[in-house]
């Protein structure tokens, strides 16, 4: 079964989580991340659920979520006309004969050094999935203290905007 | 009212973001953002919940979260001892004339540029609530497309561990 990214427009009303992630809860459908926050627009705000589910289930899932009265509007993005983006935070064990490598491998990818204490550093990163599976896979070796990831959040590519109206 | 915000280690499993969300919308509590993401262990998720509600409902929520057979711990994040970080996915109208505007309030606000289109640019920043707003704030007058925010996901500062042992 392949990943498909739903972009969503919901109504910013207290519930409308609960009742989304309980219609998916309800039928078993499979969540793989869910990401919801603010947008332009404080009335709305914007999910990006990432499921795992095969093309006819993923129409019926689109059905069931355009009956909710809080979704305003549902597209599905692709991956070669969309921006993927997560952030993790990653806070990896170091000390003084190990640092310098932690920080080398950071700066491969990109990533920030936000915070630094005797025996571990706290790394930023944002990028697709791959890249910080990847990421996370060469720091671990010198001792994940914690890791923490958003979900994908995604925007199409180009000139389109996912409007209320 | 102050914001709160709440580190919840939840099993990984189908359902527990609707049951934690749930709780949330049937007692009324009042949800600011919530993000949920994987961990360095893959049969734990880690929630970084924002709620607006005073001291004593606060305390009624660990209580309620505390009895829900996912959560396996749960810890308060205080401002001057963890880290905040938000992603935000921008889209800003812009023309020749504008672009290189644009991109100089990027670059202010340390964020990347990540595509490029003829009349907008997409912009990728991270940083805690109020520099994403101040962000958007002076993107605003050329525009806004389309604007996606994760919500906050936090780590203490540190050498902590929020471990499921």
């Amino acid at each position: 079964m392949r990943k498909h990214v739903l972009s969503v427009l919901v109504e910013n009303q207290s519930g409308v989580l609960s009742r989304i992630s309980g219609l998916f809860s309800r039928r078993g459908y499979n969540i793989h991340s869910l990401s919801v926050g603010e947008t332009e627009d404080p009335t709305i705000s914007r999910m990006t659920i990432v499921v795992e589910e095969d093309q006819q289930t993923l129409e019926q899932i689109k059905k069931q979520l355009n009956k909710l009265i809080d979704v305003i509007k549902i597209i599905e993005l692709r991956s070669d006309t969309a921006v993927y983006r997560e952030l993790a935070l990653i806070k990896v064990r170091t000390d003084k004969d190990t640092r310098a490598e932690v920080i080398g491998v950071a700066n491969i990818f990109r990533a920030r050094i936000i915070d630094v204490d005797i025996d571990c550093v706290m790394i930023e990163a944002t990028g697709d999935q791959s890249k910080l599976t990847a990421l996370i896979n060469m720091l671990e070796p010198y001792g994940l203290k914690e890791v923490i990831r958003t979900g994908i959040t995604a925007l199409e590519r180009g000139d389109t905007e996912l409007k209320s109206e």
